[in-house]
Order: C-alpha cells, then structure tokens, then sequence
C-alpha cells in the first residue's frame, strides 16, 4: 500500500459546549496543523498515488472554507462542536467530495482511502481516515 | 475511524540484558517521549473520541509509576529486558486496565483501540497497538 | 553563556486590525507553542541555570492568564494589536516581573536575559527578548 | 502489534517525467529523510522487534546504494520515474529481500510487515508498506 | 528585540568541488528546509516586525530563482561551491536587496538584521546572519 | 556570521543532589539530543564553515565519552551536578579542546565560537556558548 501526504495549516476560533471541557467552553482559538494522506494500492503511469501539487491545492481550497473565521458564527457547525476528531471529519469528508468530483483528475479512480491529522499542538493531535 | 492521541514523557534508567545490546548492556537510560492514541469508530454526544484532558491525566498517571526511576530495581521489571517495544507494551496494558476501569468515564466502552509509540531519540521509536 | 528553555501553550481568539492582516482582520484563533529561555552566564552551586520545575510552573501561571480567551475582550489588550510578537513581549514582559519578584528563588538575581518565541504554525513564528 | 523504527537520510538528484511534474521536469534534488518500520506480533527472546542496531545498519546499507547520486544515471531506474512514492518501495524491497536473506538475524522470521516513509520536505512526505 | 521567522523550502541538485567533499563530489541533491528571520528593535504602529505574509512571499520570490534547479548549471554560482552556508548567504543576501528596495513597504525601514537557515536534513543545518 | 550544525544523540544515566530537583534526586536517565553549533565570520576556500564530515565525527568521539554510560560513576564528574546545562558545558569544552587540537582541520583557525544545545525531551533544552 502507498500513501502521499501534504500538509497546510488554518487559524479558527471556536467553543465547546459541554462541562467536559472545562475553560475550553470561552471562546478561545486554534492554530489546527492539519495532514491529509491520501493512499492506493498501485501506483499509475506517472509513478505517483497523486499529483501532489493538485493534493496540496485541492487541500488548501478545503481549508479556505475554515481559515481565519470564527467557527462559533458558521452554519455549517450549527449545534455542533467543532471538536479537532469532528472537524477532521468535516475536513475528510469534503477532501474526499472534491475528490470524487475530480479534482485530483483521472487517477483519483484508484485511490482507497483519505486520512487526516489535525495537530493542535506539540502534546496532542486527532485523526480521521475514511474510504474513497 | 477517529483517533486523539496526547504526548507526555518519562525519563529512566535501566541496563539491558544480552550480547545483542551491545553497549546498552551497562546501566544507561532514555527519555521516552510517549504518545498514546485512542481509537474509535464514532464519535459520542459530545463529537469527541475521549475527554482529552483526562485522557492526559490517565497517562500521567500510568507515567509516573515509571518517571525518574531504575528501572532495573523495579520489582515489575524482574527477569525482563525493559527495551523501548516492551516498554510501550508495559505502558499501553496499564493505560487499558485503567481505561476499562473506567478512568475515562462512561464514553470509554466505544474506544476499540489503543496505540502507544515511545521515541527514544530523533532517530529511533517503537511503538505497540492493542485492542480494548 | 548558558540557557534553559521551558516550552509551555495557549489556544486563543483574537482578531487583529489594519490592513495589513486581510483575513486575519476576522476574529480568528491561535494556538502558540511558547518556549521561554533564561540566560546567565554562570551556573549557580546547585549547578544549574534555573529551577526548571518552578519555571515551567511561572511560565504556566504568566500563560493561565491568557489562555483559552478571546483576547479582543481582555482589558490589557484595549486599542493594541495581539500580533504575535506583540505578545511575546507581553509574556516576556509578565514573565520577568514574576521573576524580579522571586518567583524562581534567589537564584534568579543571576539571570541576564529572557527570550520568548511563540510558534503560531510549522511555517511562522516571532520572538522578543530582553534583558531582567 | 509491535513496531521499530530508525531514521536515516539520503541527498539525491533526479528530474521526474510528465507534465503533471511541472518545474520538477527539470534536474533538481531532495533530501529524503527516510523511515524505516519493523512491525511484529509478538516480542522474541530478547524482548525486542529487531535488533535495532543491526537494523540500522541494514538501512543504511540499502540507502547507501542511492545516496549522493543523480538518480537519472542508475541503470536501476531506467525508464522508470524515481517519485518519492517510487522511491519508498524500492528502498523497502531492497530492505525486505536483505531482512529476508538474513540480515537482521534468526529473530527476522517472526517480522510481518515494514513500511518506508520518506520526507521530502516539512510539508509533504509519502509511504510504501508491505508484508515480509 | 524582536523577531518574525518565515519557513519555505527548496530541492535543488547540485556538486561540490574539493576532496573534503567526499562522495559529495557527485551531482546529487538536497531539499533545503529555509527559515528567514527579520530583527527589529521596536514595533511599529501595527504591532508588527514586518508584514508576515509579504515576508513569505519575498521569502518565495527569491526561492523561486533556485528552486526545482541543478545548481551547477546556473551561471551565477560559477566557479563557487554552493554548500549550504553559501546557499544561505545568497538567500539573505537576496532577501536584503528586496527589502531594501521596498518590497515588504515602508516599515522596513527599521529591520535591523536578517538571519536565514538552512536545514538539509533532521541532523544538519547551516545559518547566515547579517545586518540590514 | 555563518554557521554550522551538527545533531547526535546520547543515553545516559544519572542522579542530581539536591531538594531542587525532587524525584530527579533518583537515579533516573536521559537521552539527550546534542546540537553542536559551529560559528566563524567568514567562509575559506572551500566555501564552508568546517567539514560537515569532519564536525559529526569530532562531536560522535566527544559523546562516546558518555554515552551508555551511568554519569554518577564517573569519575570526571565527582562532586559535581551533571544537569543538563553543566554537561552542555561538559560537551563544549571537550569539543573545544579537540578543535583547537586540530581535529577539524587547519580551517578551524577561523572558528570563533561554538554552541552546544542538549535537548532532554520535548518541553526542555539547554545550552551553552563559548569562545573558541
């Protein structure tokens, strides 16, 4: 099995709603380092699981939707906590939208599967993999 | 399938028994910088895998049981190489019996997975995965 | 000449305003992994730079005052941009106070100088330092 | 589960063919911090995976075929595009067929599986893993 | 004083001449992991030491006349080995006529220094410092 | 001013007297990674700083010295701390006194300082500067 990863970054605010977690209920803020892995069994012609420019961008267009915003006044999240595992999901699950419409090219036929990390910070991290 | 993982560490001395450990056969020791991750297939009412603050005092927890000692004057150590792969086992099976005791609360019957990775230097780490 | 450096963190939301910022001018977020140094340029009888159990517990009390807020609303912050050298001077700034109080021990009359760098992402970071 | 890893790292030139390659058509180079992982179920005698030093001079051994070469001159790779992703599996197949032909010792018949990764810079990084 | 850094990297081939070089001596190749870091006495009126995201795209600029290149065929590194201290001289000295000449605007005027790493691999690095 | 960077590694065990360090009072352990930083004003001949090769080999033969080794039986170190800012000094020294000796060459005579930075896990380093 291959894999290729790229990695890009987003700024959000956002709370958390739930006594579970304590002073992170204020509004507070998030740097999220994120990863995105993309994996296939085989390579293709070009010797690649991906072409990683159109990884990295199709990545960043994802991440645009999120960068620099207040994730506490987007509807999308309405009634939900954007908790780093959710918005993982929410990262992978549009990743993988895009890229089943395309926009990785031909070869995304054979991709098998998505992978995504978001870093918070040096002591902890979440992940989120799922089929494609 | 999503994942947190918290980063703590430990700092030990021990010896290692065997020809093949060179070196590493006279009393030295490590910092272990120890990360632990857990497993689950869907995220609960709160859209987290596991209360990452107390999942971090777990892991203290099970840490400090370890941190600033010989290993090899640890009566729970008798007769075994204390090697990094044994060491994250060591770590990873104590982390459980206090997962399922319900350290983690509640949520923690939907966890199935418990992965620990111990890095021993920039250049080397072992790591050790178990079910819950 | 001789150092310590202790490497703590803080999530915050700020906004930030001019121009300049584009869309950080949104309220927006950070996590900072703040690593604090202490100079001096010779060790003491205990033959070190500093306690480095109570000046991770300094720096946690200087961060505790920040972290897990929007600092758009904190009163030290009116009509001042939160950039992030702007608030590696703030914390610098606090840090040394605490430490001319005694908060490290008599020790610290020997420290010549603090360096703050915060880490706002793998690819950004800024850093203030000065003499105590 | 258990696993080791040790780091190593080459410094090679290649170009990469098709125009999905943009610039990277042209001669240029990389350093490829390479990974390489040793997974097996049960810990043997020693309590160890491998012999971690054994280990990386196997790795090294392999790398050493590769490092500061121009990629494009090995008759190895005619006809063939050295991407990274291409690059992982032909270091973990030459790493597999050494551990197989007894490199790593008695204790190699209990290995399982290995996984290569290879960092080609802080932002992208690609893997290859396969049974043993 | 303060400081902001800004992180980019490039992966040039290239050879060096000399028989400290050792197999260095073959063209092969490198990515360069480069930090460029402004110094400044004072902040200016937006609370910044320079406008972090003109710095990365100077940063870029500058990067992109090396970028994805056999070093060796650019005539203006003839006659000169282009170790990675070397390397990193051109970049800062590259970077200071840009800003010199305006292109991180008006607030320049007060950068004091430049220093700029580069990071061949996760066990060697090289820097350059100089004034502005 | 330029310089170079070399990173190694050591294992060692150890105790620290004194109510400071609390359980570090225990004989405990560290793996501390070194970085050995070269300074010198300008390039020579070869348009280095020192012989990368060269410099890793004269740090490694320092850090043999130490390494896998319980410090609290040395004999160089009685009666003295071995904190990590006094073995950071421990290394410089050591490493100074082979420079000056020759071991990195004629080309040394340009050298005119050195830093050694001990990083004793994630959160904590320490660091030493001297003339050379």
């Amino acid at each position: 099995m291959f894999s290729v990863t790229v990695r890009d970054h987003i700024m959000v605010a956002h709370s958390l709603s739930g006594e579970t977690f304590g002073p992170a209920q204020r509004l507070h803020g998030a740097t999220y380092v994120v990863d995105a892995t993309f994996r296939r069994r085989y390579l293709g012609a070009d010797g690649v699981v991906v072409d990683i420019g159109r990884a990295a961008e199709v990545l960043r267009a994802v991440l645009a939707e999120l960068d620099y915003r207040n994730l506490d006044d987007e509807p999308a999240f309405a009634g939900m906590n954007t908790s780093t595992e959710a918005l993982a999901k929410v990262i992978g699950d549009r990743l993988a939208e895009r890229v089943r419409a395309g926009a990785l090219g031909e070869r995304t036929r054979a991709l098998e599967a998505l992978a995504i990390t978001l870093h918070e910070s040096h002591v902890a991290w979440a992940g989120y993999e799922r089929a494609l």
